[in-house]
């Protein structure tokens, strides 16, 4: 379907380089880090282990792990500058916000200028630690509550939760948010990523190559399906019943509206970060007693999936995981950037250790060249 | 060369999509913009009409450059919070502010949110027009002065160098700056365009994608290397003997040293634009008096073709001829991302009419799949 005078529209499987960092089989529903299968990693490694091995290409022991912990709790804090600006922003939409405060971070970053692989290193944890800071904070200031200081005793997935929430999260609170930040950390040449290592490939510098990132997560077509599908779901309402879902999306599919959250480019089968996330809103649901939005999202599934063939994608369960930990719709893509950066930055310096400027044509499709110039005076 | 298992590295001479606005043909060495030469437009159109050509294309007549030229000027005064915001900046590079000021610039532009074609060229020719007085503000500031008022009797290239200087340009400076804008407008899938279009792609908005590739135009590999050709120059000296030059840039070679401003990966031939820089960087420094910038240019020109066979590019000569207009080194990146924004919105709006995401994929070359899982304590 792609094909159009000999290239492949939207590069659509077209290889643009090696990478080591993500394995994506689309037929079979693999998704791996490293060669470790997401369905482990999502059972047994933190958030901050996933970042190590996606910068590092293996887990980390405990020494090292303690020593990343340590310099993400670092990175929290934000400059006094940022949190400046950030209360002097209009209110706007987060990824404008997020794009503009991460710019602004390389003013101040205390590696500015500094382009060897060990700064851009530390610009990869930094910016790690600053973007939940940012993400979270711009979340309180919009609710109109203040900035929480974080804290230091706490995990990356749940301090993210007590600076945007002021309330620390229980354990299975923190255990979901923090696996939901897993199964978003990597996906090989997303278009954020691919993005990213664009502006990399210049030798720009990682702030650069972040900002571009974000800027392209902001699309729709690539963040942003996970708050359609709470909108959804809020339509239908958690206490729907089976003939209220099935009448109301029989209806839109009849009418030919798309149902988000649902396909993907490049698996053919179940996204494999989806039966994480559905496990996870069952037992978000249920323990919050709220069982609803996961019932009324499984039937729903089970209609698309009926009528269109289609599987559930990453972002369909994430938008009840998310409601039922109590996280505003607005910040649902912000938080795709918090996990993100980690692959992100990782995919970035690996740009920069093997190089070369990203520069494709475009077949020519305008007037025929030579035209005729007119000057103004004859127009 | 680019080879390498069965996918081209960089994407060189691989066909990302199709686009009407430039035309390129590097063996025959030709430069044209919806089929118009870059030659007869060099010689007879002005910036504001080429960025009519690269939105609508077609040249203008001269009710809509009118119009153009007024919608233009309007968006010459920047919002008061961005400059509060530049001021507030601490000393960088020009570009980082670029960067964060562009971002800056959506939170208050009057369409923000509106995702409309005809909002959307709004933004194209606001955002040009605003870039200019970032830069030329921005560059005062960085100078010690305090920001100029735009003049609305001025043309855009000319009302730049006014912002910048304080002083009105000659007639031979505005030719030679305008011309110089026109010849950097638009270079078809440059990184820093592809770039906007890969976020573009994603349906993300104007503002992001043009932030996309002002970070992306920040690496060296990309914009830059007339800063650096300027550089040379000075380190030769305005006064150099043939000699001098001679020994020097031969020593340079025999050191493996890049002599900047020579090749491009599309260009078989001279670069187009090379040729109309090489003429001003002549007339301006004889104009003002300084000819030894050209004299020497011309016999580094001569000594790279002569040893590597390489053409000067479009950095080469537009080093002397931004010097000779008493632009500091500092802004001549920036002054890149003053033409490019015309080619850069033309291209987001080309992106947007007919839609595709801009999703690749890699090759993976990482650890097989699948790597068995240790959890922490047994590492």
């Amino acid at each position: 379907m792609a094909q159009e005078g000999g290239f492949r529209a939207g590069l659509e499987d077209v290889v643009a380089g090696t990478s080591a960092i993500c394995y994506l089989d689309g037929a079979r529903g693999v998704l791996a880090y490293q060669g470790l299968d997401i369905h482990e990693l999502a059972r047994g490694a933190s958030f901050e282990e996933t970042c190590y091995l996606l910068w590092h290409g293996r887990l980390p022991d405990r020494a090292a792990l303690g020593d990343l912990q340590s310099e993400l709790a670092a990175a929290r804090a934000l400059p006094e500058p940022v949190l400046r600006l950030m209360r002097s922003l209009p209110a706007s939409n987060g990824m404008d916000a997020l794009r503009t405060l991460t710019s602004a971070l390389a003013h101040t970053d205390a590696d500015a200028g500094d382009a060897s692989p060990k700064a851009n290193y530390r610009k990869a944890v930094r910016l790690t630690g600053q973007i939940a800071s940012l993400v979270a904070t711009h979340g309180r200031l919009n609710a109109g509550g203040g900035p929480i200081q974080p804290d230091p005793a706490l995990g990356h997935a749940a301090n993210f939760l007590y600076m945007l929430t002021g309330d620390r999260p229980g354990a299975l609170a923190a255990r979901a948010f923090d696996v939901a930040l897993v199964l978003h950390a990597d996906h090989e040449l997303s278009a954020s990523t691919f993005a990213a290592r664009v502006s990399a490939a210049t030798l720009s510098d990682v702030h650069s190559a972040i900002v571009a990132a974000i800027g392209t997560l902001k699309g729709p077509l690539h963040g942003g399906a996970n708050a359609d599908v709470m909108r959804l779901l809020i339509e239908l309402g958690e206490d729907a019943t089976p003939e209220r879902v099935e009448e109301a999306i029989r209806a839109k599919l009849a009418r030919q509206v798309k149902i988000p959250g649902f396909g993907h480019r490049v698996y053919r089968t179940e996204d494999p970060r989806a039966t994480h996330l559905r496990q996870m809103s069952r037992e978000l649901g249920e323990k919050a007693g709220h069982p609803g939005w996961f019932r009324v999202s499984q039937q729903i599934e089970r209609i698309v999936k009926d009528e269109k063939g289609l599987n559930a994608n990453v972002d369909f369960y994430s938008a009840s995981v998310y409601y039922t930990l109590g996280i505003p719709i607005d910040l649902y893509t912000p938080i795709f950037a918090v996990s993100r950066v980690a692959g992100w930055t990782a995919h970035v310096l690996e740009q920069y250790a093997n190089n070369r400027l990203i520069r494709p044509r475009a077949e020519y499709i305008g007037p025929p060249y030579p035209q005729t110039f007119v000057p103004l005076d004859r127009r």
